[in-house]
This record gives structure tokens, C-alpha cells and sequence, in this order.
């Protein structure tokens, strides 16, 4: 069939998907894989391997993972080869603590079967599902949570566009519904309001006052949001991604107060509530304010996500998450777990992980040293290395930054030069990315730009995982090389 | 806040979610979970536990996991901890044969700082796409397949859904792109293509001819849809499910032919390829036979499904499934991919899992003996069954049932007395939702009525996993004993 005759091209794939865009992953990553190929090939190169800065991905930049959940895991699948396999040897083994074995006995009670191989209920084991529910409990300081407003997901991503998808609004279609994110803001959020049909309100985030969020900006944003769209969602990242700031109480106050006035739906992406590095910085969960404030701010309805591939865990790949939704329409969450339920279930193992994270040994339990080694380890590590980059890039010239108050990313404003501009502007590439592809062919380190991220008009920026402090000498000269 | 107030509720909900069904997981389903904590808390009923026959999850049913698939997961975990948390006594041990431990450490090589723990590329980890299409490659008689045109995903579900979400067209939206199915159909379909806002058109099966797919219904259907529809995607399930039937060679060609004429995009639903059961029948896979026809038909765009959730495995928790994409044009694929990363990547251990699927182990190597006899023990079962389900529901009174030729599932027709289709309309309720209701509190078992997945109006059905065997005795009369 010549491709002329294919019946779906670019003149009629989904309009959405051909306009969303989704810049930590896209055409730079793309490159850099295949320098990666080039390399392997033998292809000569100013460097020897690729940097992915792209990306928060803990394991992969070499952060070891945590024992206690890894062990849980391998019990788990321990267990089955004894009861299934007749390998019983191991399971006697007196490698792992008890307290570990116990776990997985636990949450192999709440498969099917007594099997990880089991489809699990939509909304996830219910076991896992309390754990969760207790986690936040204790979070909260005792502000109650209920197991059955938690879904567990493959990942934190899964659940935040399954809370979006509710918000589409396919009847009238004249306004579409707003919905508002941070700029800059993680790209999942762009690339699936566009991908959904919704309409992005973006707020900017102040980068001279260490990214503040501002009433006034929401203010503005939101107002000027109502000549398109029915705005009714306000989405905060907190700590910030890929800004790293950490939300005042007094500042989660306002914002709440502002989405009470105005009807907006809260969506809180707290999944870096355990990377807090700035000093006298403290996580306050939105639910927690909104709880604290009473009537009739506690009344709002919210949505929180978290994930096991952040804090001090890292574990990207097993994909766990969950969100825990607040004073939602029990109906409306009738239609939301119908939803869910037709991909069947999150991955088991995933949401084992998620149980690990918020249930984790405890002071006299045999694994809670280790864990609490391991976990400060890491955690002192990211602050080391938040501080680390916030002051490299503030000693080169060009460069400023503000400090990582928490999650794990910088997002330095660049300086660019004039020449840089022109050229960038003569191949028809945004400014950033023409810095970040140079970054990526002279010096392998894959940044992602700022634009995919969105930054003030006239700014310039690149996000980079902080786990990458190493590559920080080179990021400074080396892009414009063949300029 | 009053309900009253409330942002998001059935009044302005995605009224595409608000449509769709998913009956596999509906409202018989929550009433069985609620039964069992009934029985949990004590309360008596006519049966000591729920036999959930309504989902195709072998473990959870006591099917055995096999052990190269377990032992390789466990390995992939043993060397994370050897490596990273100094336990190398495990690793060391020599409990684990050879090729478990060389396919682990080939896995691990493909992941980010060798951990599972990291992102994988977001089409998935390259060595196993790679094994991927040796697999079709080896299936289909050497037909040549490119890893490049495998996508790994949580599932085949996630794969399904991915490829429909690229036909929605929100442009003009005159006329929603439509997709055929088969009816009875799996609920995956008509949820995801409902929540898509696309357009259903349904092509009945012949259940006078054991559900054969017969081309003049095609043809009806397709021209039928054409007053409402923009159709241009085709969805064949073969093995069939619920419906159980193995289409012959000659019928997927005629399927292709009539595919080509009328310029339709075929997808294959082919999750049940290693469930065949019926004496003398085969599978074939489309790709294959679309090659063999050559010119045109070889180059028509097709995608393929697959899953590590049915077959001989049965690990349907841990969410492994892959699609290959055959003549599918680039810059649509470009467009796929973005649209993908933005979910980041599929779980890493499921997409292990599906390394297990794809490439076994061989005649010679260490484990192979155990494995041959693992998964001969499995389908030889799962055969046993499906027969033994046809003979005992074709000795009942009212009950009529195909044979079960492939997948894992009987669809057996019903004839309901005049006094319970009363009964079900004075309740408002679909009369087979009603029968299976009466079974479900009556005697435990939950199974899926034939309304959800369609049928012929006038008949009743409903399907029931081949793994639960041992309740055909209940199912003949028990349902009715409170009408």
C-alpha cells in the first residue's frame, strides 16, 4: 500500500494527540538515545557516555535502592516459589528479618490466590489501601483519612490523568474546562489537558522571589482564563517541580481561601512531600490546611497524589502511586472507579511498593535501622547536592539560580548570547532547546529546556535532576562549543 | 460545603465516562466484595465463600506461576540487593539454574543503573522488544517482524486503549470515527471506545455456527454504521472472547479482504494465541496471513495485541503486554510515542515478564524440563476444562453452550423462565443481570451477564472463567431458588 492509501496519517490522527507535547521525554531524549547508539557503535565524541539530567530517576543515576522494599519484593515472590514451585529452601533461609517476612505474608493475604499474579480490585489491595490511609493520618497529625477514598495507581501519572479525564466536558464543548497549572509546571500536565481537550490556564510562578506563588497572579491568570474557558481546577505542585520551591502555610492558606471564592476543584501534587532540603522548611499537605481551617474551607473537594518513585525511595520503574480524594461526589467516584476498572488494575508489585512507603519499619523492628540508614543516607545526599547546585551555578557566569528548597531538580535561568539567539532563531528552534541539543552533542548531558516547561517570555532555563551534580563543571561553557 | 455546592458531580462529569460500561468489573462485582465481607463479619448465607468466575485470572483461581518466570523476577531482585545493599550470600547460593541468572542479568543490563527501580524507555526496555519480534518472528514462520515496531506496555489493555485514543477526531466531530467489534465482545472495547468518545459499531457472531465471523454481517454492519459513522478501524478477537471460537485460516483472509475493500485499519486481539484447545485447530496469527497474501493486502496496516496475563501464564498482576505495529505510518507512530512518554514507561517487571513470555527457555538449557512441564501441566488443564465446561452445561436442562475451542472462557445461552424475566423487568433490571444476581446471592458465584459483552436481543447469557470447573454443579438451577 503506498502511503498515500494509509487509512490513519497525520490528516486525521486524533487532533489532540498531534498537539500535545511532553518535553521530558521528547525529541532531546530521542537524540540522546541515539548518541548512546553512536557511542556503542564506536562513533568518536567529545565525551563517553550520555548524562540523562532529564529526568528524576533516582536507580538510574545510581542511588541504591531502599533494602526493606526490595526485600518485601523478593518475599513476596519467595513465598510463591515455595507454595507453587516446591523450592522451599530459600523461604527457610534466615536471610531476610522477620518483620519483612511478615509484611509479605500480609500483603500476599490480600492478593487473590495468594498470588502478585492475581488481578488485584481496581482501586487497589485493600490492605495497601489502609496503610495509606494511616500514612496520611499520621502525616496529618490525626486529621482522619478513609481507606476508601484512596486509589492506588501505576504511579502518581495514572492517577492524576484519570482526576483530569473527569473534568472533560464533551456536551456543549463551547468552553472548554480550564484548568490551572503552574508555569513552569511538570509537562505531564500540559501534555494531558491537551491531550484530554481541556483548556491550560497557566499561572507563572515568581522566579525573583524564589518562585512564589502569588494570590495576584492566580488572581489575574484566573480571570483572564474566563473569557475561553470554565475554569473550576486549580492544580499546585508542592515542593515544585521543576522549581523546587516548598509552600508556605500561610501561603497554602491563600491559595485555598482563592479556590474557595472561586469554585476551583484542588488538585495538590504533593509527590515530593519527603524532599524537603531548605532549612526551617517544613511539608504542610493541602488537605491538612484545608482541614485545619474549618468551615467551609474543610469541606472543599481535593484531590492528593503520591508516588514511590520520588522521596527517598527512587523507585521509578515499579510504578506505584495513589490518590486520595476529599469530599468528592460519591457518585461522581462511583463513575471514577467504573473508570479505572476497564485497565483492570495497577501493577501488584507497584502497589506493594506504595505499602513500603507508607508503612515502613518501625523503632525495635529487626529492618528499621538499616531503613532509617538508608533513607537518611539518601535524603542527606539530595540536600548535599540541592545546596551543591544552587551554589555552582551561581558561581558561573551566565547562569543564576534559585535555591532547591525541595523536590530534585534545579531550573537555572541561562543567560544566552546574542549569537546563540540569532542561530537558535535562523534553525527555527526555541532559544532553550538549541542550548540543551547543543548541551546534549557537545558534552552528553541531557537537559530538559525550559520551554517544555514554560518560563516567562524573554527567560531561558533547563531543568536537571540534581542526582547529576557530577556533570555540573561542564554544563557551563561547553554548549555554545560550535556555535 | 453542601452537596449542593459541590464543583464536580453528575451534572457536569465527562459525560463519556458517565456513559461507558466496563461489566466485568460492574455492579455484580462490588455486590460480590460486599458479600464476602458479609461472610467475613459472619453474616450466614447458603455458600461459605464467593467464587469470583467473572475475570480470566488464573492465580487468583489456584493456577500455578511458572517457575522461570517467578525465578527470573526473583533473580532480577537478588542482584539489585547483591549489589546494593551487600547481600551477596543469596546471589551466590546455587539454588538458581543458569539460564535464570543470565537472562536476570541481560534484563538488568537493559535497565537504567541496572535496577528495576529505574524509568524504562517509554516504548520499553530495547532487549526485550528485541526478543519481542524474534518471538513473532519464530510464530509466524519466519515472517520478519522489527523490534521497532514494538510498543511494551501494562498489559494489552494499556496497548488497546493507547492505539484506539489515536482514531478520536475532535475536528469536526460531524461524524465520530467508527470501530467495529464483535458482539459479544470483551467489555474492554466498549468502555474504552465509549470513554474515547468514539463511535461502536457492532457485528453480531454466529452462535448457530459457534460463533463464527461470517462476512455478510460484516458487511451489513459496516454499511449499517456508515449513516452514523465515519468506520475505518476493524477489531478482530481470535481466539474470541468471551465466545471461545479459533477463526480458520480461510475466514481471516476473507476478514482481511473485506478489511482492504472498505479501507478499514485492523486491529487483532490475540491475548489467547497459546489457548488453543479444539482437535486439529491452529492459530494464525493476522500479520502472518496478511504477509502470505501479498500484494496489497501485505501492506496494510494492522496492529497486534498480546499479554503475559493469559496463555499458560497467567500473571495478570504484574502487567506485562506489547503491541506490534505492522505498516503503521511513522510520523502516526512519532505521534504515538510522544503521546505514550507521557505516562513515562510501563511498569519494568512487567515488562520483564513479558521477556518470559516471548522467549522461554530452550531444549538444552537448565530450565527447560521444568518449564515444558509446567506449561503442559497448565493447558492440558485448561483443555480438560474447557471440555469438561462444554459436556456438563449441555447435560442441563436450559443451558446451551458452544464448544470451547480457544481463550479461557464459556459463554454458555441460557433459557430463562417467563417468571424470572418478570421478575427481572418489575425490577428494571437486564434479565440476565437479574439471573446472574440470583447466582451471585444465591450461591457465591459471580459471573459476568451476557449484556455486558452483547448479544443477540431475546437471548441470555453469561460468561464464566474455565478455570472455576468446580461450580458447574451449582449453576443449573440454584439461581432462581429465591424467584
Amino acid at each position: 500500500m503506498a502511503s498515500a492509501n494509509r487509512i490513519l496519517t497525520l490528516e486525521n490522527l486524533n487532533p489532540n494527540v498531534m498537539t500535545m507535547e511532553y518535553a521530558v521525554r521528547g525529541p532531546l531524549v530521542i537524540r540522546a538515545l541515539a548518541i548512546e547508539d553512536e557511542l556503542d557503535k564506536g562513533i568518536k565524541k567529545p565525551f563517553n557516555n550520555v548524562i540523562k539530567a532529564n529526568i528524576g530517576d533516582a536507580h538510574a543515576m545510581g542511588q541504591k535502592p531502599i533494602s526493606f522494599i526490595r526485600q518485601v519484593h523478593l518475599k513476596q515472590i519467595k513465598i510463591q516459589i515455595l507454595a507453587c514451585v516446591s523450592d522451599p529452601s530459600l523461604i527457610n533461609s534466615s536471610k531476610y528479618p522477620s518483620d519483612v517476612k511478615q509484611r509479605a505474608e500480609l500483603l500476599l493475604d490480600g492478593c487473590g490466590g495468594h498470588s502478585i499474579g492475581s488481578y488485584s480490585h481496581s482501586c487497589g489491595i485493600e490492605i495497601i489501601r489502609k496503610h495509606v490511609a494511616e500514612y496520611i493520618n499520621r502525616r496529618d497529625g490525626g486529621i482522619p483519612s478513609d481507606p476508601q477514598n484512596i486509589l492506588l495507581s501505576a504511579g502518581a501519572s495514572e492517577s492524576i490523568r484519570n482526576i483530569l479525564k473527569l473534568f472533560v466536558d464533551e456536551t456543549g464543548r463551547k468552553r472548554k474546562t480550564g484548568v490551572m497549572i503552574p508555569i513552569p509546571q511538570y509537562p505531564l500536565y500540559s501534555a494531558s489537558i491537551v491531550e484530554f481537550g481541556l483548556g491550560l490556564v497557566g499561572y507563572y510562578l515568581d522566579e525573583s522571589n524564589n518562585w512564589a506563588l502569588s494570590i495576584d497572579e492566580l488572581e489575574k491568570a484566573y480571570k483572564e482564563s474566563l473569557t475561553k474557558f470554565n475554569t473550576k481546577v486549580l492544580c499546585v505542585i508542592n515542593p515544585g517541580n521543576p522549581t523546587g520551591q516548598v509552600l508556605p502555610r500561610t501561603n497554602i492558606e491563600e491559595i485555598i481561601k482563592f479556590a474557595y471564592k472561586n469554585k476551583l476543584f484542588l488538585l495538590a501534587d504533593e509527590v515530593y512531600q519527603d524532599n524537603i532540603y531548605g532549612k526551617d522548611l517544613k511539608f504542610h499537605s493541602f488537605k491538612s490546611v484545608m482541614k485545619s481551617m474549618g468551615d467551609p474551607y474543610s469541606e472543599m473537594e481535593l484531590c492528593s497524589f503520591h508516588s514511590c518513585s520520588k522521596g527517598y525511595m527512587g523507585e521509578c520503574g515499579v510504578r506505584g502511586g495513589y490518590v486520595e480524594l476529599v469530599n468528592v461526589d460519591p457518585e461522581v467516584f462511583t463513575h471514577l472507579q467504573k473508570m479505572i476498572s476497564a485497565k483492570l488494575c495497577a501493577t501488584v508489585l507497584g502497589q506493594c511498593a506504595v505499602d513500603c512507603v507508607v508503612k515502613p519499619p518501625e523503632p525495635g523492628e529487626p529492618s528499621y535501622d538499616q531503613w532509617l540508614k538508608e533513607k537518611t543516607m539518601v535524603l542527606d545526599s539530595l540536600k548535599d547536592r540541592a545546596r551543591a547546585v544552587y551554589e555552582a551555578y551561581n558561581s558561573m557566569n551566565g547562569i543564576e539560580c534559585n535555591p532547591v528548597q525541595g523536590a530534585m531538580y534545579a531550573f537555572p535561568r541561562i543567560q544566552m548570547p546574542q549569537k546563540a539567539i540569532d542561530k537558535a532563531k535562523s534553525l527555527n528552534q526555541e532559544v532553550d532547546f538549541f542550548y540543551a541539543m547543543q548541551l546534549l552533542e557537545n558534552s552528553g548531558i541531557c537537559v530538559v529546556p525550559g520551554s517544555g516547561f514554560g518560563q516567562k517570555p524573554g527567560t531561558y532555563h533547563f531543568r536537571l535532576a540534581c542526582f547529576c551534580l557530577f556533570l555540573l563543571q561542564k554544563t557551563s561553557s561547553i554548549a555554545y562549543r560550535n556555535v
